[in-house]
């Protein structure tokens, strides 16, 4: 099976041919047709990660067919299209991963390669309103978007969101879940034309933040708001603790920014803000996220498709933050 | 009436009298018995305050008895012992204060007299178990205390909790209120003397946070924390970020240290915490707080009584921050 494997860091991922993965107990291989990327491929590549081990194959998002199951894997997973959960051994504690958590991609070998193995309690029955190309898109983005629109922003019907740096794969697939619950979805970007696109796909308004008082602004458009989703972080934050309404909720999944300057805990006080921390999700949050993504016959947004062999320049892409949605990388490219 | 007066910033209170306080339609007049200081007061006198407006009698808390009732009150109140609650105007919003939100003692004449005049709504029976003095130590850092714990910390049983800085009114008032909620109970402060006499008083263990390492002790000793309450910030803040177990809160009621240096972010959200602020409170949390401190016959912690005449040393003390719990002001010495 082919796949393309992370030998050295900072250099690009080398296409492999490998045997035919098998199954242990309790495990199920999945013939992949389409993966997914994710900012943590990238941040893995420049060694921006904690406990790389190499070589190994990245990719956390990925859909396919089940075709070879180990023992004590129910039959009823043979021949069936899945979705694959990346957020492994969670642990009991739903506020909290445990100390074994694992994201599929590293340490496990993940999803850009034509088989992938995967323990069978992460499978779940592809939604069947998705393309390959668009289940393979959702997984990681809907799982962290869901838990920390819902599960730690609990989000409200009718309150309204603020999502900021659209274009990214979680902040897109966030919009498009809160569009369905919130009252008014609201973005930021740097750049117009993503600005543009999140209209089109049913934002309320956007906001340039590279735009001098545009904070300012988005109050006298809107008022402030009860729920900000960020990823960024940095300087910016400030103008965060700033937009967010009386009692509402900031919740962060990143720092791609850096850390902020100094917090205005006053703000916090005062204002009786919830500064909350999210990343990934916990089975139920990946049970919940696909029960509305089918409900809402939700469609994540795909930026581009590339083959699976150009996922050196689909990564590049990524590092630049030139998409808008997801980037895909098409394996089996029969069946998109 | 007496009454101790802020005439100009940075200058000590001048003993004043005046005439008997007539109540208005749906107001009351409360005769005190005893007053308590607060930081707030303090920050007052030194102008390091939003909105002050002078001459005008300071203090947040008093108890006392009812002795002139205006139209619209229910005659109930005649005569009755009362302690008062001092957040005035919430709004309708449980989640944060209106913007027409007030605290007794400025811009509204306040307790440190021996009549103050009070809307209805703000009247409370006073618990029966509690002299005048304790009582009138109860208000403001038993609302604080209640809404920090449990409607914003969301306190489960079971739970660890760590009060940081123990002696001040609210913190002390907070470990009362834990210890008949929380698992265990962990205190911080600079002073050894303090961290003695809170174990005396029921805390499960205390650290000096002057000590190099004292959280990694902590850890070490009782593993991270459910719940941090913190009115500090400041560069200590960063420690708060590693005690907190994954999925912890810490809720912050104050910044008495200044902002937190640069957020770790990272910690925020790969561990899932909730920052959380907190003023105040609603008066239903007023409410939930006073029947907690009658179930479990709480008694807040005196530090000391002096004559309303005092209230100058009082404040002094205060400032310093060398009290442990309350400095209560004895209004009618004939009555505590």
């Amino acid at each position: 099976m082919r796949c393309m494997v992370l030998r050295e860091l900072k250099n690009p991922l080398v296409a492999e041919q490998r045997e035919p993965l098998q199954p242990a107990e309790g495990q199920a291989v999945v013939r992949l047709h389409a993966a997914a990327l994710n900012r943590r491929d990238y941040w893995i590549t420049q060694g921006m990660y904690p406990g790389i081990r190499l070589p190994v194959v990245l990719g956390s998002d990925g859909a396919g067919t089940v075709v070879r199951i180990g023992d004590g894997v129910p039959h009823h997973w043979s021949r069936q299209p899945v979705v694959i959960n990346p957020g492994w051994n969670w642990g009991d504690d739903p506020r909290a991963q445990s100390g074994e958590f694992r994201i599929l991609g590293m340490p496990a070998d993940g999803t850009y390669a034509e088989e992938v193995v995967v323990p069978a309690e992460y499978l779940h029955a592809r939604p069947d309103h998705l393309t390959w190309t668009e289940a393979a898109a959702l997984p990681l983005g809907g799982l962290t978007a869901y838990r920390a629109l819902f599960t730690q922003g609990q989000l409200r019907s009718g309150q309204s969101v603020l999502i900021t740096g659209i274009g990214g794969g979680v902040a897109t697939c966030a919009m498009q879940l809160a569009r369905h619950a919130a009252g008014r979805v609201l973005v930021t970007s740097s750049s117009d034309e993503k600005l543009q696109r999140a209209g089109e796909l049913g934002a309320d308004a956007g906001y340039n933040y590279r735009q001098a008082g545009w904070a300012r602004q988005l109050i006298a458009d809107h008022g402030r708001v009860d729920l900000i989703i960020d990823s960024a972080g940095g300087e910016g934050y400030a103008d965060l603790l700033e937009l967010a309404a009386p009692g509402g909720r900031i919740v962060s999944y990143g720092s791609t920014a850096g850390k902020p300057g100094n917090l205005d805990l006053f703000k916090v006080f005062w204002k009786q803000l919830h500064v909350t921390g999210s990343t990934m999700g916990t089975p139920d949050d990946f049970r919940s996220m696909l029960e509305l993504v089918q409900r809402q016959t939700i469609r994540p947004v795909v930026d581009q498709v590339v083959p699976l062999e150009k996922a050196n320049e689909a990564l590049e892409k990524m590092r630049d933050s030139r998409q808008f949605g997801k980037i895909v990388l098409a394996i089996d490219s029969s069946s998109q």
